[in-house]
C-alpha cells in the first residue's frame, strides 16, 4: 500500500474576529500548506458569514471587484463604503454587506443608540448596484448597529414612510412608533427586474419575546427602557409591512425577518427573498461561490475560526463547511487561534481533527499580533501530521498483510 | 483503498524539565491516545537520559523495582536515595542514577560549590547494588552537582585516595589538587565480577579547554577563579588515574571521561566501561529495555519533550528515538510543551510531525500546572489528525483510480 499525497486542498476558513479577515486567514493557511507540499493545488475560498467583511471576501473568493462610494452611515454621518460585483455578462451579482454601511463598528462607542441609527446607507448601496446594471443582488446581514426594521433602506430605495399626518418620518428605529404607512410607488424601477436575496440568520425574527429588539438591542447600546420602546415600534412597523409590503409572508415571525435589526423584514417588503445565510452565501447562482462543487474536487478541506469551542457547531463557518464536506465524504480539519471549552464537540458535526495555532505559552496579544505567521506554521505542521497519518496507515496495512501471509 | 488504523503505538517520551517526569508524560499521552482509539495496544516506554529520574523511569519501563536507602549527599548531609533493579534470576541489573545521590538539585542554592560537593553517595548506591547480588550495574550520568572526578565514589567503593604524605584526602573536587595516588587494593570484591557500564554524554571529557570544569563548572556554582583551580585539580587527578587506574584508556580526553563532573573517569579507573548514554540506557542487555525491538513492533511512535527547538536534534531523547525508528521505517510524531525556535529542524532527524500541547493563549505557569491534561488532550488531537491523514490518503487514492478508469 503506497502513501497517497493529497492532490488538491480546499482552504475555506472564516475570519478571526478582531484579528484577521478571512482572506488573510486563507492566504496564511495556503502558504503553510505549500511549505509542506509545494506541488499541491490549493483552492482558496475564504468564507463570509454575511457580516463584516462579506463583500471583500466574496470578491476575493469569486474573482470579483469592489466598487467604493460614500453613503450615509448609521449615525447620519457620511461613511466610505463599498459593494462587490461578481460574475460577468448577464450574470453579474451585486453583493451588498449591510455592515459596510450600517455596522456596529461604524457607530462610535459613545453614540450607540439603536433608536437613532439608520440603514439608509444600505439602501444607497443597493441603489448603486441596481444602477450598475447587476442581474441579482445578495444582501449580507450581520454585525449591524441598527434596529430600524430596514425603514432607512426602504427610504433610500424610494419608498415613502409616513406618519398619520402623511409627513415622512425621521431616521432611526425610535421613529417607527409614529409610522402609519409605506408608499412603494416611488421605488427604484430596477428592483422589480432584479432578484434580491437577503442572507441572514434564520433564527432572527422581527417581534415578540425573541424579537430582534429584545435579543440584540442591548448589545447595540439600548437601555432596558429603550428595548421596550424599540420592541413597541417594531410592532407598529410589522403591522404596516404586513399591510403595505409586496411579499405575502409573516413579517413578525417569518424566518430571517429580524436579521440586522429588522432589515430582513424591510427588504422583504420590497421583494427581497429571505434565505438562510450560508444557503445564500455559498450558492453559485447567488454569490458566485459554488462551495459544494469545490469541496467535491478536494482531497482535504481546511477550515478555521478564531476560537473553536462549544458554540462552533451552532451555525459557525467551520460547522457549515464540515456539514457540506461530510455529505461529499471529504475529510475536514479545522485550525483555531484558540481551542476553547467543548471544542471536541465539533467532531460530531464532521470536523475530523482540530489544531491550535498556538505553539508556545504566550499571551493573547502576542497571538493576535502574529496571527498570520502562527497560522502558516500551524498549517505546515498540520499537513505534516496528515502525511504522517497516511504513512502510519500504510504501515498498519503492511503489517496486517504480513500477518496474513 | 481502506483506511488502516494503527494497531500498536509505542509511547516513548522524555520527561518535561521542571514539570513532569517521563513516566507521567507517557501515562498522559497514552490516556489521550486511548480516548481516540480505545482498542489500540499502547506500549509505554518512558525514556531516561541518564540524569534525574533515570532509575525510576527504567524501573517503570522495564518492570523493575526501586530500593530505597540513605546515603551521603553531595554536601555531606545524608539524603534519601534509591537505585533500581530490573531483570530476574541471573540477569539482574542494578541501575544507579548519579543524580539521585549527587545531583545539582540536591545542593541547596546557597551551597552550590563544585569544589566541595562529592559523589560519595553514588559509590554507596553502587555498593548497595553489589551487595544485593546484581549481575551488572548501569550508572546513569547527568544533572550532577559535583566536580570531584568520581573520587568520592571511589572512596565509597573502597579505594584509598592519598596525598603526598599518604593521608587520605577530604571530599570535593578542590581536594584533588593535593592527591598523589589511588590505592585500589581495598575495592569492593564484587566489582571484579560484575560488568559496570557508565552511561554518559560522550562529548564530555575530563580535562583541557573543553574539560568538564570549564564547561559545566559555572552552572554548578563555580566562580571563574574556582573553575581555574578545579581544572588544575582535575589535571592532577587525570595523571593519577592514568597511572593507578585499572583501565587502559585516555583518562583526559577519552569519550565520557568528563561525564558528571568526571565521575566517568573515576569509575573507569575501577573497571567501569564508558558508553554513550543512549546506547547503554536503551540496550536490552544493559537496562532491560529493548527499545529497538519495541519500535519494530509499532505502527507509530509518539515521543515528547518539554521544549522542541534547534537543540533537540543534538542528542535529545526525541532525536534518539527518531533515529532508531527511522532505521526501522516506523513513523514518529513528537509532542512538546513548547515548539521553540528552529523546531522544524527535527524533521531532518526522522521526526515526521510535531505538535504543541498549548491550545489557547496562556502563560507558562498555567501550562506547567496543567501539563498532564494538556498532554492528554494534545495526544487525542494528534491521533485524530493522524486518522484523518489516513482518510485523506485513501481519498487521494480513490480519486486517482477513478481518473485512471
Amino acid at each position: 500500500m503506497s502513501v497517497r499525497v493529497p492532490q488538491r486542498i480546499l482552504v475555506a476558513p472564516s475570519g478571526f474576529k478582531e484579528s484577521l479577515d478571512a482572506v488573510s486567514v486563507a492566504g496564511a493557511i495556503a502558504a503553510g500548506v505549500r511549505r509542506t507540499l509545494p506541488g499541491v493545488r490549493v483552492d482558496i475560498a475564504p468564507i463570509a458569514d454575511g457580516g463584516e467583511g462579506t463583500a471583500r471576501i466574496i470578491a476575493a473568493a469569486g474573482n470579483g471587484r469592489l466598487h467604493e462610494l460614500t453613503v450615509c452611515g448609521p449615525t447620519g454621518e457620511p461613511v466610505r463604503s463599498h459593494w462587490a460585483e461578481v460574475g460577468v455578462g448577464r450574470n453579474r451579482i451585486g453583493v451588498v454587506e449591510m455592515a459596510a454601511a450600517a455596522g456596529l463598528a461604524l457607530v462610535p462607542a459613545g453614540q450607540r443608540d439603536p433608536g437613532a441609527t439608520t440603514t439608509y446607507g444600505v439602501g444607497q448601496l443597493i441603489v448603486a448596484a441596481l444602477d450598475a446594471g447587476v442581474s441579482a443582488i445578495l444582501v449580507g446581514c450581520g454585525d449591524s448597529g441598527t434596529c430600524d426594521g430596514g425603514a432607512g433602506a426602504l427610504q433610500a430605495l424610494g419608498a415613502r414612510v409616513s406618519d398619520h399626518d402623511r409627513r415622512e418620518i425621521g431616521r432611526g428605529g425610535a421613529e417607527l412608533v409614529r409610522a402609519a404607512s409605506v408608499d412603494l410607488t416611488g421605488l427604484h424601477p430596477r428592483l422589480r427586474e432584479v432578484e434580491m436575496v437577503i442572507a441572514g440568520n434564520p433564527h432572527n425574527v422581527l417581534t415578540g419575546p425573541n424579537g430582534v429588539a429584545r435579543v440584540f438591542g442591548p448589545q447595540k447600546g439600548a437601555t432596558p427602557a429603550q428595548v421596550d420602546s424599540l420592541a413597541a415600534a417594531l410592532d407598529v412597523w410589522a403591522d404596516i409591512l404586513q399591510r403595505d409590503g409586496l411579499a405575502d409572508i409573516d413579517y413578525r415571525q417569518g424566518v430571517g425577518t429580524g436579521a440586522s435589526g429588522g432589515l430582513g423584514a424591510g427588504l422583504a417588503a420590497v421583494g427581497g427573498k429571505l434565505r438562510s445565510r450560508f444557503d445564500a452565501l455559498l450558492d453559485s447562482g447567488l454569490s458566485g461561490i459554488d462551495l459544494d462543487h469545490r469541496i467535491g474536487k478536494a482531497d482535504l478541506v481546511i477550515t478555521a475560526e478564531g476560537s473553536i469551542d462549544f458554540q462552533t457547531p451552532r451555525g459557525k463557518v467551520p460547522a457549515e463547511v464540515a456539514r457540506r464536506a461530510q455529505l461529499r465524504g471529504v475529510p475536514v480539519v479545522a485550525l483555531a487561534g484558540s481551542l476553547g471549552d467543548g471544542a471536541p464537540a465539533v467532531h460530531d458535526v464532521g470536523i475530523g481533527a482540530i489544531a491550535s495555532i498556538i505553539a508556545v505559552p504566550m499571551p493573547l496579544s502576542e497571538a493576535v499580533a502574529n496571527g498570520e505567521q502562527l497560522l502558516a506554521d500551524a498549517a505546515e505542521r498540520t499537513m505534516r501530521m496528515i502525511l504522517l497519518g497516511a504513512a502510519v496507515s500504510a504501515r498498519a496495512g503492511q503489517r496486517k498483510r504480513k500477518k496474513a501471509v
